[in-house]
């Protein structure tokens, strides 16, 4: 390491195109114009239905404490950045505006999550942290709601400390994961900065230590009251499961005889046998605890072969999203300042359709039908439509337009919210406690077909007809520009 | 978050598991007897034929440091935990030693990475960020090598920051993928932190900004000696390339015109026709540079078709190691101190052969042949073997022993080093530079058909007579002692 630079700011967390567009922009003086770039993805992880938005509270901190540190302009000046410029940026805060989405919301391809807008330097500057923050962070609270659904009302508990990718995946994974409706988690330190339960006993390796079960059981119920004894390390049904029961009778209540934990074996056979085994001994409550690899996939195939699991230790999986590491957000520019102060929309086009960002500066509301309290799609309109003033509000497909549908007695609820105001932090930061809270409330508004892990239906995002008629206008005057520019090099 | 814990110690990043087995033994009296753990892992990741070892200097820093904070303890009593333990945990301190391969060091499955030795509550307590450490930088420096094995002498430069898995993956993983053989990276504070090369111009929403090509690349070559210029944002051969060409004609001498940057569309075809655009207009020299969710599958494929691109900026494949996002590098219990103070070996059975843990402490040796400088393989004795005393080495597979060999004329490289000893570091942390080195130095080691990316050959791994005896011999006394076990709870 470096250890000269032993402050580590967060400033220069980002990639170093960014701080070479700023050196051109601030040297051409055009860094202070205005630019509004969108954050969405374009496709959902997972297959799933919908996606849970999380991170907002980490890139709120990370834009109120933006500033280049000493070190940072150190550094900068050894890469061979100018004097002139490493002053410039020494004086840079945060001084734009953000409108973003609240943590919990359920969000879908090819919505704006969140805007951001402010001196083109600034915005641009931001781009890498804020999509390092959302890509990961909701792509867990995304995966732990799709295993929480198969789970259901039985308990789900993060263990995946071990094998998260390093230490910030686990920290800010782990409450990704309570977001998105996991119960507690093994992380003792994320319990300790988010006040998220933490949860654990024993390992195999104390019943190595104690080369037996049945000391390894005595010791640990001579120490602790709640006790859920691990009964895989030698043979669980022979020797696991009737030293836990031998050892809850002598204890009898001296301690909590919580359960078990099965971390190994064919969990369902296991766990079946083992429910026996402890309803005969008179423990009828006592909880199985089951961990092995587990995802959603395996958790459905474990319920439907009748395991007696209770509660569901979810690790590698869940904190790596293993089936799909990624999330893919974009941050797209929508709108600049011209040279003559006005803004003018922006749209980037691409072969491949899919990928032609919506211009322009954009709501997005949530078209919930006051019959039935379910949403029957989201709508994104520009920035100075109503369309919760509308009697009669016309949803199309933004490919297939024929594909419609005409919506009356409806709520338009708004999704984005102001959280700063060139550059003044706005919003009240929710708690967990009310982040998970508003998840589950924003469950109930969807449609089962949505929630299926498998092969759901596609929610609606449909664009208003003016956004939509001013998206087919950029394309055309961009391909007019593209021949321009043809025209212009062969010149 | 919890506002009022404002330090953000380490120590409590870990499974609680870890706090509720320490408090056991604590109480209990035997806190302070010996156990040693090993750390491997038992299946080499990506289907590769070898992995690079990557975490040791982060770890190194933790242990150096571990310490509960005020408010680590404050939170713990919280959650419930008495005083006279707190106030045992608040002087715990790391006195144990350690041997450790160097990271850069290739390693095999089930062989021992890192040995730990120290006071059973210590040991323990460490396990979960260790594991957490050396699982994600292994993973991401092994598929570092394994890109830049396909890569070759051109350049591999990390684009990953944005997908990653929250900020210390990126960070983390950026040295990972530095020590594997990456060339550079975008993330400046990686640069900053590590002193690793920084890299990147300018991206589309620049051009976007300026509306359109000619004009940016104009005004970034007005602001920049080094110019790479972005060509894909509208059309890449019509626009894009002539574009670049025009404004470094116009340039000249002002500019080092280093090249172009492809980000979409198919990579093969038009890297071809932009080299001859390119070599048309005199830039023979102009370099490109490719980037697009590429892996080493893509590059293998594209260097096939012919594709004429000079450096690779690989991203979510590499930060993320999208094709197995985690390494199972566990952490086994092989020796501990008995009641009478004696060390006793400790193997962890299982139904699953492979799974059984290889009892005692141990060394590891490479075999290299003098005559030809080729590894034979690597051999796993017991603590007190000298196996380079030895004339002639019998090498047998661990499994199937009756595949075996002699080798004669062999050097015995030992791959453990001292880190530290009782506490004290005694190790001195190498530089990038000199883990980048040898990699390459152990690479040269290895014959090639270990290091083909696909179905490459398995490297031996072998047991000494020695170890492999005490292995069996282990065995049996489990075997014995769980017959105990089952006849004693059926009493």
């Amino acid at each position: 390491m470096n250890n000269h630079y032993n402050d580590d700011s967060l400033a220069l967390h980002t990639d170093l195109y960014q701080i070479n567009m700023s050196e051109t922009y601030w040297r051409e003086g055009v860094h202070n114009r205005r630019a509004v770039f969108e954050v969405n993805f374009r496709k959902l992880p997972f297959g799933n239905g919908y996606a849970v938005f999380a991170g907002l509270e980490r890139i709120i901190d990370f834009l109120k404490n933006f500033s280049f540190s000493e070190s940072d302009i150190e550094y900068l000046r050894e890469v061979g950045y100018q004097e002139d410029f490493l002053e410039y940026l020494k004086g840079i805060r945060f001084t734009g505006t953000v409108r973003s989405m609240r943590e919990g919301e359920l969000v879908f391809a090819n919505e704006p999550i969140l805007r951001i807008e402010g001196p083109i330097v600034e915005v641009q500057l931001v781009e890498t942290p804020i999509l390092n923050i959302i890509n990961y962070q909701t792509l867990i609270a995304t995966k732990a709601s799709r295993i929480k659904q198969v789970v259901g009302d039985q308990i789900a508990m993060e263990f995946g400390t071990r094998r998260a990718q390093e230490m910030d995946a686990a920290i800010w994974g782990t409450r990704a994961a309570y977001i998105g409706g996991f119960d507690a988690t093994s992380n003792v330190r994320a319990g300790k900065m988010f006040g998220i339960p933490v949860s654990g006993t024993h390992a195999h390796s104390m019943v190595q230590a104690y080369r037996n079960e049945y000391n390894a059981f005595k010791k640990y119920a001579a120490t602790h009251k709640d006790c859920v004894f691990l009964v895989d390390t030698y043979d669980t049904l022979k020797s696991g499961v009737p030293n836990a029961i031998k050892v809850a009778k002598e204890e009898g209540d001296n301690i909590n005889f919580i359960g078990i934990r099965l971390d190994s074996g064919d969990l369902a056979y296991l766990s079946k046998e083992a429910r026996k085994m402890l309803d005969e001994a008179g423990f009828k409550n006592a909880k199985i605890v089951a961990s092995n690899d587990l995802d959603e996939y395996t958790i459905i195939n474990l319920k439907a072969q009748g395991a007696k699991i209770d509660t569901w230790g979810v690790g590698t999986k869940l904190i790596t999203a293993y089936d799909q590491p990624a999330l893919g957000a974009v941050y797209k520019l929508v709108s600049v300042e011209d040279s003559e102060g006005n803004m003018t929309d922006t749209i980037k086009i691409s072969g491949n359709p899919e990928k032609v960002s919506t211009p322009g500066l954009k709501r997005v509301y949530r078209i919930i039908n006051r019959t039935n309290q379910k949403s029957e799609g989201d709508y994104i309109t520009l920035e100075h439509e109503e369309p919760q003033k509308e009697k009669r509000l016309k949803m199309f497909h933004p490919v297939h337009t024929f594909v419609s549908k005409f919506v009356t007695n409806f709520e338009a609820r708004e999704l984005q919210h102001t959280i700063f105001v060139n550059g003044e932090l706005v919003y009240e930061v929710p708690t967990l406690q009310e982040i998970r809270a508003f998840v589950n409330e924003n469950l109930t508004l969807l449609w089962d077909e949505y929630k299926r892990p498998t092969m759901p239906e596609e929610y609606p995002v449909d664009l208003s007809q003016e956004c939509w008629n001013n998206k087919m206008k950029r394309i055309e005057e961009v391909k007019t520009n593209i021949e321009e520019m043809i025209a212009s090099v062969n010149e």
